[in-house]
């Protein structure tokens, strides 16, 4: 009986705590980690919570720890409140699918709660580099093969869509951002307005309007903390900023 | 004199306020708009922040009078604080690039401030739909030419991208959702998962899961309220929910 209640009040949160500027969670995220009586998350993403965690059980790990960590939050939220956060939105290449995975058969109460990606975050300090169709591509080969990634950028280029890159660079992997950029150049012009933003929302926050052509010369600043917005054939620079038009002109004077 | 410092009083927040559910804003987000004089909008997300437009002068408008409205924003900058409110994120088909393209040569103080977008609350809703490369398609031609989005679903098809739909279908647009689906089809399983999310996070908010092959039985759901997510060759049903892995499988056992 006692098991049983026990088990009814557990619930687990997959917590998508936005970009990492405190201002940038939403109030939903805020109230489930309040809520916890657990809180889980690498730590980096603990760090930027960090606000919130008085008199909760805090529990930090290391990056590349996703299975273990997912495992222990699952096993938690049997019979507690338990908040598993994860940088950006959850399902951005966040926590939210390795705990639908492990929970498979395993009767856990889980609420998803949306966030801030970080594509949003960069776009937001570049200006409107993407308010049309866009493909959003990991350079990271951990987890998906290179071949699959290429054939996806191959794609997304000659089809023209805004192109978002995550996890440009790791110290594991150096050159897949320079074979990105080649392959997108074999399709757009060297010209097209490139925007490099690192750390948004966060300290040590850098945004770069560069170009296609030039990119390259800012590889110092790509990493893991990067997020790199590729214009399409119609972006521009205004000023410091990148604006792709949608078409309004096609119908409207002004 | 005086208007001299006015003018560098005024500052424009392009603001994305989340699905529409209060507790999905930022907190950014919110004190911008309560640090406004001036709140402009569409009557749909006025509607959703009219918690916050107590004592400002609020100034709803119609669909469609978006260039009308980024025009008046960008008047009204120059010497007040002002916030213009767009759905989701204000870079993924809301409303900072035609505020940008209005701006042009005005000497403006613009922020764009970052917000959960559709297709995280859709996501979030569904499980784990997303947790790979996704492309994101708008099927409305009112401003893309139709055969530049038929070449975008073919590429995103045929290079297993999930695909996040954005204006599946408006009163003046009933075959395009059909078409887009019928394209998807010739690269992609008949049983692969699909999620119809309605109304995220507000009054009237549907999840439907159902597959490639049945989703068209759920037409009268898809409307410009919609966000259709279609998994990849790998996505799978979890009971009622969608989970994409992210190739964890081929690394650890669990």
């Amino acid at each position: 009986m006692e098991g049983s209640q026990l088990h009814s009040q557990g619930k687990l949160y997959i917590v998508g705590i936005g970009p990492g500027g405190a201002g940038h969670m939403t109030g939903r995220a805020v109230a489930a980690i309040s809520e916890s009586e657990y809180v889980l998350g690498n730590s980096t993403y603990m760090q930027q919570v960090k606000h919130l965690l008085g008199g909760k059980k805090a529990m930090p790990s290391g990056m590349g720890d996703e299975v273990e960590r997912a495992k222990r939050a699952v096993g938690l939220a049997s019979s507690h409140i338990v908040s598993l956060v994860s940088g950006g939105d959850a399902n951005v290449y966040g926590m939210a699918g390795i705990v639908f995975e492990v929970a498979a058969g395993i009767d856990v109460d889980i609420e998803v709660v949306p966030g801030v990606t970080a594509l949003s975050a960069a776009s937001a300090l570049l200006g409107a580099p993407l308010v049309t169709d866009f493909a959003v591509i990991s350079l990271s080969d951990l987890l998906t093969p290179w071949e699959k990634i290429v054939k996806r950028l191959e794609c997304a280029a000659s089809s023209d869509f805004v192109i978002a890159i995550y996890n440009p660079k790791s110290r594991g992997r150096s050159t897949h951002f320079a074979g990105a950029v080649e392959i997108i150049r074999k399709y757009r012009a060297g010209t097209v307005p490139v925007g490099i933003v690192k750390n948004a929302t966060r300290d040590g926050e850098t945004a770069i309007v560069t170009t296609l052509d030039r990119v390259l010369e800012h590889s110092d600043v790509v990493d893991m903390s990067t997020t790199i917005i590729i214009g399409n054939s119609e972006s521009m620079m205004h000023g410091s900023r990148i604006v792709t038009p949608r078409g309004y002109r096609n119908k409207y004077e002004y």
